[in-house]
């Protein structure tokens, strides 16, 4: 069984209630039940984070090296700026897609940059919560053709 | 029913003779196939097409707006300076995905920017074949919501 | 009554310890102190927050959408790269004012330019203890303005 | 009788189509006739070309040098990167002047500069097809100028 | 009747004596006779102003404001940094043409940028007193569209 | 009695008339009204100076050193290049606060910063007349806080 | 036998008629001939191809991966911005020199760079034609180096 | 007897399990247990501190303002961006040295400057646990020079 | 006899009061009178003039068009950012000299750089009042040379 | 027996005579006589070599390619544009340690990047005299490590 | 008889010793004899001159003004920074050409701008040997064309 | 009895026969006999050094420490990179005046900015040998005003 963890940086908390002219009208826990719906279907073991503090986020990554197959995260904020993160991500070399709702590359010029794009597998942005599913399901279809039962 | 145009850039048609290491042993031919075949399945009208010439990319741009409903694209390398590309793309207002084969924000710094990416509704990269499928399928989706039955 | 959230960044807890030359001899107990006799005189419910975490910064900012009319905060250093705190002030859409002790924007470069201060109704530089001082009155006198009795 | 060549760059054949709120809602076909009147009441031969393709404009200009006594040329996108259209401007030494439709110094930031200036006469941009016509009169001028009769 | 004030710049008074390889030979007062002509011809009331002093041009652009229907200006050197200038021209609203003798975007690269030009209805450059002539001629039209008889 | 000189800058003369929605609707008599009653309150002779040309201006900063305690200027678009402000500034050394009625660091990149900055005492931005108020009344209490009667 | 594709970019069709002071009074036919001559000494298959169409030079480019051993290639003016035809480069392993007339090196800064350089073997500029010529032989050479008969 | 606190930043604890060819085999408690024998032989009280929270480095730092004589830092990823960090590292005012295991000048561009190194006594990098070592005993000396018993 | 116009910029006025560890004690009254003695000495007839206004130190050198051989000024602060005085001083076409009191490349990044020092004959900087002396004798010396009676 | 050459770039000979308060006030003499120390109680073999001129340490570094087993430079200013010293320290393959006595990240910005560190294993930077012993021992271990006897 | 210098600049005497992958396994005398071999074949006289001193280098392109009728010199790693050989070549107004040994447009960043390239004739990069061949030859025929016998 | 050291730089030995129009005709041994001849007149002892050499001009700036009073240099070409230049200047702790034969400001952008000038007392450029004139005699009073007799 394929594991997988879903990791959410900062203020995705505050998904629906934030700018929902931007971010869309879904909160964290539709975007979850969609994504565990997924795993459910694809037969793949889900666990689910968020944290604003980029230590939390960092510790998270570092525990999935004990038991996750891949990694999908959406690094918010941090995406433009967290080195650690970005660390975090290449120390466990666990493949990791990387998600944005929005289109990152067409809004304020800060966003146009990830310091975190150049360790992952992929990344996907502008879809909303498909992101997150075009990720998941990506995902699991590469770990499963590295690891063909 | 949905219409989508599928265009290949610049050198997507040596794919899976090119670079193998980087872009897959993958034919053009293979990709559109898989891409057909989601067309099939989701009951989608696919037309495809591919030039190295960025005036012919645009003409296709441009007719699309006649008949399609959204477009796929990869740009290619015309990604990173196609001002012309970004303006057709803007000038018929279709929703567009734009793909890569690679994770290009991991690769040179001139391959980290898409001049391209601010027009289109959504991004990805790295998957291979399957940032296609995603994008294909994910558009699919977006105009079935805009437009229900 | 109008309730207000004075939010404290890293280091300020240093504050009269810290670099006197640069920041002054009150400690943050003092300013703290002062800021709540004005809320008194004002009539304003003040709570005070200090951290030297980017995500508790982050949660403080995001709880305060919950029950507060407005932000005071001095993001200290976060000022020059916590997108992330750009973006919780931005997503809980309440008027928020930056203060800072020092003139920031007389120091080393990378003290001049805010990641924050794009997101906020109004910045303060340099008066000291005063500058939380203007930016509370400021505000108070807004929020007044906006929501007459 | 003064012969002058008017090229019209990419994506101009959608004009009136295209964001009218930025070019407008005359057509090109309004535009050329506009010109074409402008050319008979002052005894000028006009020849006009579109394309799409950088190659196509390119042998355009290179065409011209054989018929014309100058250009005015609106480039479309490719004023921002086409060093190919400059060097063909240049190698031919007619008189060009490059005129659009827009106000692109009021723009996006990489529509604020045009390598292809450098090498024409004069440039006029903000006065929809009004650029058109201000850019061709003056130039039948200055040709008059320089071989009057 | 349309009124326009037309505005020279810091050292356009030298015109003719000065750099004639660059500017041409005509001196200012032959350039506001040929513009004084055009407005008899149209039926427009022209005034016209020139000052060395950043203040007293910005001191005439807002008295145009209570007089004027429209602008032209040739802001001479003061178009590369003088944003104020640029915020008088944008505070009253008028519409505004930027002129400029030579042709601006192919000299020195100080002289390639207008801080200017953000602000104004259209540039037009190189053309030398013909510059003017367009700008004036274009402006006089627009007006007239916006406010027909 | 502390002695103050405030200063207006090019284009606030046009305040109230000028772009209500980024200004606000207050002319300069009613900024300057409201400032003569916070001097009248506090015992402070304020004398007041507002003009557009960056000469005048720094004039009336040198005459300033012969009678005032300190100066409130808003310089507004000199701001960003105006060295010799900044210099005038800096020679008489009297304490200076610098306001501005908008929040210059939400705005246009170049306005995000200001030359004089780093000369004054403080800086105050995004109160609209408030801001004023806030950096009289501050440095008044500065001015009594250094020189106790 | 040792097969060699000869490219002339855009604009080089005009030579001897363009800019002699710059490129020289050679005509390209000349140039073709002379190279034609080093071909028949040495017992080389020499094809040339010359274009304005970015999307041509990619198609020659690929085609030559069917026939050629090498190629000898002066992109003209897409030097300086043709991601594609670098990618066509890259792509099809020939080994390549990149051959200039002008010295790019002591011109125009935008000449400086040419993205082009990095994926050929070798790269020759400033001997007007004797850069195809040396270009051509060297390759020749290196070629019949590493496959000796 | 001197007192130093020796912290390890972000990813620290993963040593010798992440990519061992840039940093080694060794793990943390290697590393510390080396450092503790240089304490003991040294008559050194040596404590340690691992996180991957920025705040909790912070609070570690200003803790060490109560108890030790010097730090030993090694501030990860965060030396890139960490203001934060640096401020604390100013404000207390002891001696610190900031390590590196990797030669952080000959890797990716992001990493060759630190944040950090303006407020510290001396920089180490390269020298894998070595780097520690050195600094740890450099310290140590500087400490005792400055206050012999 | 040689006839010179000696120009004082922004703040010059101020001389001897003004920062007089940066500027040294004299007035620009000594200034003046020393050079008045080397003016007598030399045979030259010698004219001053000072103003805080860029208007007006234009108006002066475009008189000086009328009656001077030469120019001497200490543009100040206009010296960064004028480009209006370096058009003037262009335009007039009389050989000028920059001279400034301290050693401007040895201060603030911002004085490193004149706009003006690109139109003069000489540069002089950091010998205080000799800087004036130097620049006003080579001067006479060289208009002698060119002009010899 | 390990052989070591110690180089120290231009103007160390100056040590202790030159700026006490950035160098210290040991000699250069003083600094050789302390590694020498060193290298007698770890049974090293230490050659020593200062010079001013580039060429003199590049020959000199190239020589020790014929003896040495590892350097210990401190390139002094040419650290900051030298890539001649730095190609030949990469040329040689011995490995080698940049030593400063200041910290340079923390001086003037040309001094924050060396050029030379990029090729060598480890750089020290801010302990006086102890970056050098710190450089001399840690290289001594790590060339035992590589070939232990 | 035509006469050329042969200039090898900095760490070109390690050749064959030195970074074989990249710069190949002859040594700098195997280079010098097939330049010999050209040189006899075309009845030139050619003396060759090494030196890793910027200063020898520049004594050495002085002394062949005296006798020498061009050029031919590699400049090492000078070639990123050295503008006194720039001056050097450019004062004595020989022809020169700058060969490389490796495509120096293909490797680091900074390796990728030759501050000398400005003032040869002609450059050539990545031929190994054969760039020195290419230049030498190309020179003579030039030389010949100038000075026909 | 005053000492100066005057140091010429790299070409300078070419002056007269190097670019005359640029440097004038004079030889560097007519300068010099013009400098002795300010020497005797002043009562000055003056020693000359002319090297193309880095190294050996830092020689010579070391050595002036022992007997000279001041220092006039032109440094050439090394003006734009050699901080090794610069720091031997600032070691040695006497005044130096920086002498330039063209107008650095008015040529090529990268003689625009000189690394030496912030070291020194003060800066001519463009007077041609009277640079050097200028330079010295505003030294000899320099020293004399310190130290009268």
């Amino acid at each position: 069984m394929i594991k997988i963890l879903l990791i959410h940086g900062p203020n995705l908390n505050m998904l629906g209630k934030r700018e929902p002219e931007v971010y869309g009208t879904l909160s964290l826990d539709d975007v979850n039940a969609r994504m565990r719906q997924i795993a459910e279907e694809t037969g793949t073991e889900l666990r689910v984070f968020q944290s604003n503090s980029e230590g939390a986020l960092i510790d998270a990554i570092q525990e999935a090296a004990g038991w996750a197959d891949g990694i999908v995260i959406n690094p918010g904020a941090y995406s433009h700026y967290s080195h650690a993160i970005r660390d975090a991500l290449a120390s466990i070399r666990l493949p990791a897609v990387e998600v944005h709702l929005s289109n990152i590359y067409a809004r304020e010029q800060f966003r146009n940059h990830s310091v975190i794009s150049a360790v992952v597998v992929a990344c996907i942005a502008g879809f909303g919560w498909r992101s997150y599913a075009c990720g998941l399901r990506s995902l699991i279809e590469i770990l499963r053709e590295r690891n063909p039962e």
